[in-house]
């Protein structure tokens, strides 16, 4: 339900604006779970993300990275809804709902490497909001321009507070040349609520190119100054992880190297959807579960092979 | 003169080929001018580039940088041909013959501590072929797609041989994140002829968007396996010298933090421009000096202070 009084309200014809976040980062102090050390949990509750090396072997990563491949040139899988192209090219950059249709995906998704790092942070069960594999080509990979994923959620899907975290797990090298992901460490403290109304059916076009819920530049502006940006180089295999509200972005790629990742958004199951704000009708179940939410078994056979 | 084997014959209607440099890089042993030590010759002729840090003190960049931004806002420069401006939107990118526009870039030019490494390794006096001033604005500069300069230089232009050098003086910092000039090592030693004939006037679109003169991928895979990728990352004030024919280009900017730099192309007065190839017209002066080829005197005054 929209309330009244929404305390992150954003894209409500209002100018742009920036709000202090009124939400934990860490919730019931990192005791759920235990997965991250407490110097590792200060570091992304300061910061509002860190970058894990080394997490997946490289037959893990080769393994998933062929998965995806596979994925990305089956004629069944294209025709899907679920494969998105890049701008002017039938080149799938993304699939989504990756949790569900593979089950490799599914398992990653309850890899305890990933999901009790998740139930730890969140402070609860936790369930799968979205899930998505990237293909940024070599040569002609577009950016992405900067954007807080909470406040696509939260206005477009209802999602009603800031209990959610995404992981990248890294399937090709990521280094400074390869149009990395950039992030700007302590912007999840900040909510920039931005400008203009949403138009219907949005999400077709805002996958492949955003133009609502932009950041304006001079709320960007002072994140950059107070925090600077911190492009994430590390080799496949890492993982990043982030919170729901951090300003992330990430530049084109003119090199040969491709990047590939796959990307599991998990959502506190405390948190679980509401109506879209304004108004707008909610997004295709394949970007935003609202459906079932079912909290998710962590896969405890692997975690003796940690 | 066209001549009937041109060695480096590109864009003829043939495929793309890759053809092995016929040039030195360095000209009669780097006696010709004392600026670059041995060392340092060494590394630019292995490479193809050089990044000298920290050249021009502070108080020399803003002035310069000032300079710059001057002109990008005066009308009367604005309205010039020499000024090129972002696709869709009218902010300058460029502004070409800044040797000739400004006073301060006419010192910048003959300058001991740029002039002097161009005359030591070209082994000959020098002349300014183009110069330019760049700004990539901060949140959308576009990127730029790998080049070598000769190879537009000795199509377009008509430069014979590979006897010319760039150096970017840079004004702001360039860093991991705003984009900065990305290089493969090694790749001056190797031609990359292109594929496709060249529209007339196809200047006018090249400098905003390349389409004409693009290597292939499969050459520059090969290149960039051979040699890696460098990004020139350096503060206000250093320079980075690069041989007409090293693989360059630069990633779009999402950061902040626009890029600003002033670039000057030395020829060798030995190596004074011919006739464009594949029958094409002559660019316009503020694009290629050809009019006059007169050998830019150094500023010896100014070397005491070095």
């Amino acid at each position: 339900m929209t309330t009244l009084q929404d305390i992150y309200s954003s894209r409500d014809a209002n100018t742009s604006a920036i709000i202090a976040r009124q939400d934990p980062v860490v919730y019931a102090q990192g005791t759920y779970a235990q997965a991250l050390t407490e110097a590792q949990l200060e570091s992304y509750a300061r910061d509002g993300f860190i970058v894990l090396h080394d997490v997946f072997n490289p037959d893990e990563v080769q393994a998933m990275l062929a998965e995806v491949k596979r994925m990305s040139e089956d004629p069944d899988v294209v025709k899907l809804d679920e494969a998105i192209t890049e701008p002017g090219s039938d080149a799938v950059r993304s699939i989504f709902r990756m949790h569900e249709l593979s089950d490799m995906a599914s398992g990653l998704a309850r890899d305890p490497r990933l999901i009790h790092v998740a139930r730890q942070v969140l402070g609860s069960e936790v369930y799968i909001h979205q899930s998505r594999a990237n293909l940024k080509p070599g040569f002609k990979g577009k950016e992405f321009y900067w954007h807080s994923d909470f406040e696509t959620w939260h206005v477009e899907d209802g999602m009603p507070r800031m209990r959610a975290l995404s992981c990248s797990v890294l399937l090709t090298d990521n280094n400074a040349c390869n149009g990395p992901l950039m992030l700007v460490p302590g912007s999840h403290q900040q909510f920039i609520a931005c400008q203009g109304e949403t138009p219907d059916n949005h999400y077709k076009q805002s996958l492949k190119k955003q133009e609502f819920g932009v950041p304006d530049p001079i709320s960007l502006q002072l994140l950059v100054e107070q925090g600077g940006i911190q492009a994430a180089t590390a080799r496949a295999g890492s993982v990043i992880f982030f919170d729901c509200n951090t300003m992330h972005g990430s530049a084109s790629n003119i090199s040969p190297w491709p990047r590939a990742n796959v990307f599991m958004v998990y959502n506190s199951i405390e948190n679980t959807l509401e109506a879209p704000r304004n108004g707008l009708k909610p997004r295709p179940e394949y970007i935003a579960t609202r459906k079932k939410f079912v909290p998710l078994e962590p896969l405890e056979a692997k975690a003796a092979a940690i």
